[in-house]
């Protein structure tokens, strides 16, 4: 066990750091954080967003309620409590990986101003970028799309506390981008996020 | 916002999967989680890890107290619930990391078998890596040690429930690995894990 065979170490001072991290990945971490009604079009958006970031060499990664509400957060409900608290992980999970150097796209409804404006400060007070992306659909648009038939099920009563339904969207005062999606392409969505994370120096121009 | 200059935008079909990050980094992600007394040499062990893989060109990141227990755990406390809890949580966001690519490298005491075999069951029912490494040395030593003063506090009846004075350290029964640090130097631990990593196909031998 206490062979010598120390080739491949190399020793330097201190810790790895955030810009080193940064530096190896070629990129600065971000939380890209997608908010809006269901059915608004924020997963695909961070879908195709993650694919051409990908494809330029950059390390993306999505949180959704896929692989959150499953895992960190499986022991909360839909209490306004557990939903601050659901919100609360996610972007303390977010500083985390862009901490790591990771480009960050967070797609949830976070339907309440002060859920997601304490994620921007959490960020902002760590020196790291939060872009806030309202996917702005008009309700009656997002109800007629209903991916998942969510819409059809609060209507019917069968869910309760449904956002845009019988518990209130808060659209963001300030955000960085408003991707109106049931105006744009898909494309030009992407487009549009690429040129602001460019500006922003999250990426290379 | 609709004009169109979609020079550099890439589609494919599918979403980007875990497989295709871990290409694109040129390594599999991976959570190396180090157990221990409090003093033993985890978190001395894994930013020398970290350093390594880092001048290796690989993207390692600690999760440890310092960015967890102010952060994400920050409304736990110390009951055996909040505990597990704690562990529990560090866990999901490791398997986050896991699936995003990065080789995470995770040290808290974790003195419960029972909390750290769950993570391993949640890593490798999702078919990742999850590399126990236990830092072992005689509690005399790590209680000599006492770098942050904690085992002097807690003889003195200041901290309560500590591991190793009045609360248990189950030691694992079959880490991967196991790190006696009082009798290796830093550099052939840091080697045998490296060797390790490289058996498991983590990172390229």
């Amino acid at each position: 066990m206490t062979e010598q065979k120390a080739t491949n170490v190399h020793w330097h001072e201190g810790e790895v750091t955030r810009a080193d991290r940064g530096k190896l990945l070629g990129q600065q971490g971000a939380t890209i954080w997608f908010t809006g009604l269901s059915g608004s079009g924020k997963s695909t958006v961070a879908v195709a967003l993650e694919k051409v970031l990908h494809a330029q060499g950059r390390l993306a990664y999505r949180l959704d309620g896929d692989n959150v509400r499953m895992g960190i957060n499986k022991n909360l409900g839909f209490s306004a409590e557990d939903r601050a608290e659901n919100i609360r992980r996610i972007g303390e999970v977010a500083k985390l990986f862009v901490d790591a150097g990771v480009i960050v796209l967070s797609s949830f409804v976070s339907p309440y101003r002060a859920d997601r404006d304490l994620v921007r400060k959490l960020h902002e007070e760590s020196g790291m970028a939060f872009i806030e992306v309202y996917v702005d659909v008009p309700l009656e648009e997002a109800e007629k799309r209903d991916p998942k038939g969510l819409y059809k099920k609060a209507r019917a009563g069968q869910i309760k506390n449904f956002t845009g339904i019988d518990d209130p969207y808060e659209a963001p005062a300030q955000p960085e981008i408003v991707l109106p999606s049931h105006e744009m392409s898909l494309e030009a969505e992407v487009e549009a996020l690429l040129k602001l994370l460019a500006e922003r120096g999250i990426v290379a121009a």
